[in-house]
């Protein structure tokens, strides 16, 4: 069950069908995941944006950078250019050459693309070095190329699974984690999806609720012994709006208020980034074209606050999903890390009166 | 009485003495205040980081932009020396001209400073034109010095006071409000203040909860309707912990999280900075020094997570205590903005267990 | 005689018709300039990019930060937004306040304007105090407005006027310049014109000629004594190409290249700024829109090379027009600038065979 | 025989003893070079800043992007923390994930690093595939591990070598270049020291004189032809001069000046990326201390105008050695791209008078 299932309503906006990045129309997500006695805790996962080649097709984009503590690839061609032409996708921080490099072959391996030189493979990570034996880097290629491969529409898998295989978040089980939010009609009726990898810490609050203070369980609960290393938390926005490169990255940069609406607090080690890209047809960019121009029909400045506030919802939602879904898991090195205990804060929750 | 007077206890860090930005030693803050019958509702807020010649004494600063519609004074050279030389002053939108011409006379009044002729003044706004005649531009350079003439330590008057007289947030009247943390001793003991001008919208949360969306007002109660244009906020953070100009950087950027907590969204209209400086004498920047070098013994970046964490809650909690102060006000074309009714709230808070 | 006149020809493309910022169809510049005996040399220079109402119809535009000690007006709300909504007026360090407030009352004085309670003055400075009693502060609104209401299409004044009456530059008397160039028919034909304010150091090249050093006269020719402290260089760029903020970004920022082609080096005390904006009809942005969309059709990013070269030769023909332009002058307490000798510059260009 | 031997003096500041970046005391550089008659033009050529391992005894480093159509591994931690942990290593830009994944490897092979989980690669790089089959993906990790054990002090050998093998500059043969600058003693006798990988555009200027007008070969020559993508220019900037991470960020944007002064201009397909970085001793940052804090003794703002400066001529240079090495290349596909022709161009610089 999915915190909305508990009767846990974030926000004031409603959610897309699936309350997952996928209710952006035509987004496919693909994950691995591996799970292994030998202390792999780990794996991909791949999203992509449209059904064309994106090579050819690229998209506006943008990135905003919370806390740069990160090995994110393809950052600067995208603020130079405003667009990305891969997929995008996460994996553990010393994979993010392995998946780079995939992308690269993937890019090669249609023939749409056989002049191509040049390539931006986008890649996230964070590090799940606290339960999967990372300087083993088991991630390949061929891991890369299947996430992509394995793409689909509809729901979304949460938790361990592909790159949040082995993350930790709050202290908890931390993981993948997904939702979306639609504008009314009368405001366009756009769809807004995110979708997070959580490895992150903070004082955990669920939909406002102290769950963290009450289970005795943050990151300052032990203020005079040294705080552990943060992880980070990669969050990716897609959404149908049409928006230039330029409010993208307005749009991506109100992700990291929805990260501390949830107790997040962009620790020294985190590497927040937020990828934000518009699917809307009409905004594609070719990467040849007869004309010098390009024609864009985009939002006004004026017309931003709801998507914001979309947004906003979306990551906090997102980054709570992915700790309901999450379970407990003893990895490398026999390291343990629990669930976010969903009963007790259930209990908390209602204790506050925060369930519907 | 303060938020914290009526039990409302925001974050796991302990406040300052006086719970407020004076809590940093030597920091004085003055405040000129109009309220007219003639739809005058503004003011000056200055606040004097030492008692030094600040010019002659410069200190490491640095300034975050959440949102970056707004026109504050001084924002690139901050960026590009890593310091400010000036006391910092907040006004109204069309005053800054006129604040930031009186910080120039101020500085030049000191005989010290008699061959300056370059200063780089630092001045902050909001936007009260919604209770204020603020095409008036009635703020007068005599009014700004006079503000900095006040300035003093102790206790910080919040509400509508000084730039906050005619300020609007979350559809309440907001104003001035102020908070402060101190660091375990272990970790340095050090005090973080955090001053707020407060003139922004979106779906209020105090202390995580939902009070926008209990007192049915909020951003977006009526989604069909445009919404109303929102202010901005401002964010002074200062602190006497030893921090480099780039980690400075760093904390203000964490002040927007705070914001967020609130149910703050910088939207569009908003002009969100924050300006984060040290006070710690050691890292004062003499302006004419014989030698070419200069020592900083500064914190590591490994050692900054307590002071991110207490400049969010300081950051919240300034943004509530401004509302708790502020009082219900009928200002330009008889506009009358309501408090924060105060009572309602509690009552709220009280139904989701969230006071002590 | 400007720079061309004597037969110096930079760059590749052709200038257009009066080689001056005014090439671009439609923009205005005005000028008031005070030579006084008590040691007032200061101006004001005024740029309209167009004839209508600028706040109603803005204008695509960013600013590049070359060096950023300097106390330019307007930053953060153009780089968020990505549009001006006022003229661009240059002027002294200590008048920029003067010249904001000023720009505010020339927004007020439409009757279209009347409901405008927010606006984002562009005011651009270098500091004049070498040559011009600065602290005396002796511009006013009144002259502010004088050279906006003066502003008309045609040739440009250049040298010892507006807002380069005091100014220095390599460490002979600076000014205003300006120059332009055109894009062949068949890369669109358009026009990019620059204007100068130029206040700046470093080893004066004319055309790759090393004047400076055959004159013994730059910035590092006492190197151990203490070289002075420079000024700044504003650079206003302007086309009518149609261009996206973001795309005006990096035309700003090619303008530093041009600089640095007159042996400029951004040192430390310069505050060099670039504004670039286009005039594009097709681009305005109407300030209320009953759509809640805009549609630009704009240059991709693949035929800006041009442009970017454009800027380059303008900027650095605009600022040797500038010093080929201004005068010896003797101002405040005395001070004497002589003006760079034309006639061994010429002798010298033909010892290094570069004049025509 | 480099420029300077042909009497080609750039700039007024004088050179170290190899004019070359190992001037910068402890500086090592290892190259790697292939071409194979099957069109393998390629190479790496790693930079190592000091001689201790890198990881433990971080150094203060920051990235200027002059243009970000690029993939350079490693830019946001970088800017977020300030120092770089690996030795710099440049190549192809297909290459990156490869040499990424080898500069982890290299980390990791340290006993000292055993615990080490989280590595930023630095990885700059060009396109050379007008000249390489790049999308063979020629390099391997041992490629990298090899040019990094080889890196020594010394002469540094340019042109067609290392990350240089195939690229093209201002069409013509480019490559490695490097030269330095040193400080009067009066001034702290620092060195600085410059290396590039020369690929890309525009019209070039040999110390000020228009080769590549008279060569008629520059960017523009055919001006309504399509003209040609550009590559890119990655340019490593290193110094014992003690600067903070904040202050190499504006020396870093100075060898975009030195670029300009070449003929460069920063063209849309260029990646140009500056990565400078401190090899001071005494600023060496631990990556574990038992302290919070640590102590920087850095120059004043105000003594940085002759690192500009000796930057802006180092850079120029460089880029004008790597020309005078590069030899002609038949490379990929039969394409052929010729040297500079020195003879003419010595001739040129004659008839300009620009040779001593």
């Amino acid at each position: 069950k999915r915190a909305r299932d508990y009767g846990i309503e974030i926000g004031v906006l409603r959610t897309g069908k699936l309350n997952a990045i996928t209710d952006v129309a035509g987004v496919k997500v693909g994950q691995v995941t591996f799970h292994q006695a030998d202390g792999v805790h780990t794996g991909v996962t791949a999203i992509l944006p449209h059904d064309k080649n994106i090579f050819q097709n690229k998209i506006p984009a943008s990135i905003h950078i919370g806390n740069g503590f990160g090995k994110l690839a393809g950052y600067s061609q995208v603020e130079e250019l405003g667009n990305i032409e891969t997929p995008i996708v996460l994996t553990n921080t010393l994979s993010v050459p392995t998946a780079s490099a995939a992308i690269i072959d993937y890019t090669f391996q249609s023939p749409e693309n056989k002049d191509v030189r040049s390539v931006n493979p986008i890649v996230g990570e964070t590090n799940d070095g606290g339960l999967n034996d990372i300087r083993r880097r088991f991630i390949t290629k061929e891991h890369v190329l299947e996430a992509l491969k394995k793409a689909q529409t509809g729901p979304v898998e949460e938790g361990n699974v592909g790159a949040g295989a082995g993350t930790v978040c709050f202290g908890f089980k931390g993981g993948i984690g997904t939702s979306s939010r639609i504008l009314p009609k009368s405001k366009g009726g756009y769809t807004v999806g995110v979708l997070v990898q959580s490895n992150f810490g903070g004082v955990l609050q669920v939909n406002g609720v102290p769950v963290g203070i009450e289970l005795k369980k943050h990151k300052f609960s032990k203020i005079d012994e040294a705080y552990k290393d943060d992880g980070s938390c990669m969050i990716v926005v897609l959404t149908d709006a049409p928006l230039s490169a330029k409010n993208l990255k307005r749009l991506a940069a109100r992700a990291m208020l929805g990260l501390g609406r949830t107790g997040g607090m962009a620790a020294n080690g985190s590497g927040d980034y937020v990828i934000a890209a518009s699917t809307a047809e009409d905004l594609r960019i070719a990467h040849n074209s007869e004309s010098m121009y390009e024609t864009f029909k985009v939002l006004r400045n004026n017309d931003l606050d709801l998507l914001f506030e979309a947004v906003i919802e979306a990551t906090e939602e997102a980054i709570i999903n992915s700790l309901f879904a999450a379970e407990t898991l003893t990895g490398f090195e026999n390291t343990k890390v629990e669930a976010l205990p969903i009963d007790k804060t259930i209990e908390i929750l209602k204790k506050y009166n925060r369930i519907k």
